[in-house]
């Protein structure tokens, strides 16, 4: 899914709380911050630098990555279980999209 | 580790040929490829996209650094039993280094 | 957490529906095959077989454990949105659980 | 792969070293202790355990058997880099072969 398909989610609704919403500030400098070690993942590989020490930089941007993933599911779920998330209000659906998530995240 | 310890590791040799020399162009390009991902992802959360669709974006990143990963690893690992790779020549350090890679790969 | 102390668990409710009681036969058949593939690796190792033919099974049964493990979590996950799971009843420490079980299959 | 599909592996060699030879006892001692775990398991969903015990269980699981895959993989790919592991002794395939196994444990 690229960013143009999203554009036109059903989910889009404008103002409504997101699982985000209190930390928004906190998760665009995790983002920031990533983005920059991507940079740096670049800059290495066109200085030819040693290929353990590129790995190493890509698995703690990895590990980021996860940290916001991980707290952004925390964030939705809770919207959930407490019952305004923007998402779907039926138990089953809510539950097929969270696992499709989850198995999302276990698969990378 | 950060850019700065690592401009003064051991293993840097100015020429050497890495792993990934023969495909460098290819690996750079998917490495800008993801960093607009990421910023992608930016502008997802500051338009207080939903959630899931963020995870989405977020997971199908994940994948492409894992393939980045599981490239350069795999370029490594030729290098190592072809004998030179710019890194250890003891097969017991070559494996030792091998397998923290692995280990940091399968822990995110 | 071993078999012992869970033989405690203030969790432990006799006769309450948990998430997979509707599927109990199955996925006890699927943990006994899993049993069975656990005995197959050990009588591999036993003749010496092939690391790498070991090492193929073991991701193998690493495949089965994980399909088990995100089928209780699908079944866990609607108990708690429908409301009764025999679990915490509070959102907060509902999405704690969750995510304690999420972060530990995300982990290994 | 199936046991009976091994039995015919064209890798298999009697008396060969393998990289888990000199482990071999603590390695049939650790996967002995798995199946133990595995039969708790199913004690647990026998007697309607709560889910999230079942899951905390099957995760201790996974990370006993992510050890026994790591040992492997380091056992055989020292075997590899040595020179005398019972598989391929080209580089290329030596390569193929330890990443189509780093590939399908990231997979799980």
């Amino acid at each position: 899914m690229d960013s143009e398909d999203l554009e036109n989610s059903p989910n889009e609704l404008v103002g409504v709380s997101r699982g985000y919403t209190s930390s928004k500030g906190d998760l665009l400098e995790r983002i920031a911050k990533i983005e920059g070690q991507i940079r740096g993942v670049a800059k290495m590989v066109e200085a030819d630098r040693y290929c353990v020490d590129v790995l190493t930089q890509i698995s703690a941007i990895q590990g980021a990555l996860k940290k916001v993933e991980l707290g952004l599911l925390e964030g939705h779920l809770r919207h959930c279980l407490i019952g305004h998330g923007g998402g779907p209000t039926d138990p089953n659906e809510q539950t097929a999209e969270v696992m499709g998530v989850v198995k999302r995240i276990v698969s990378h």
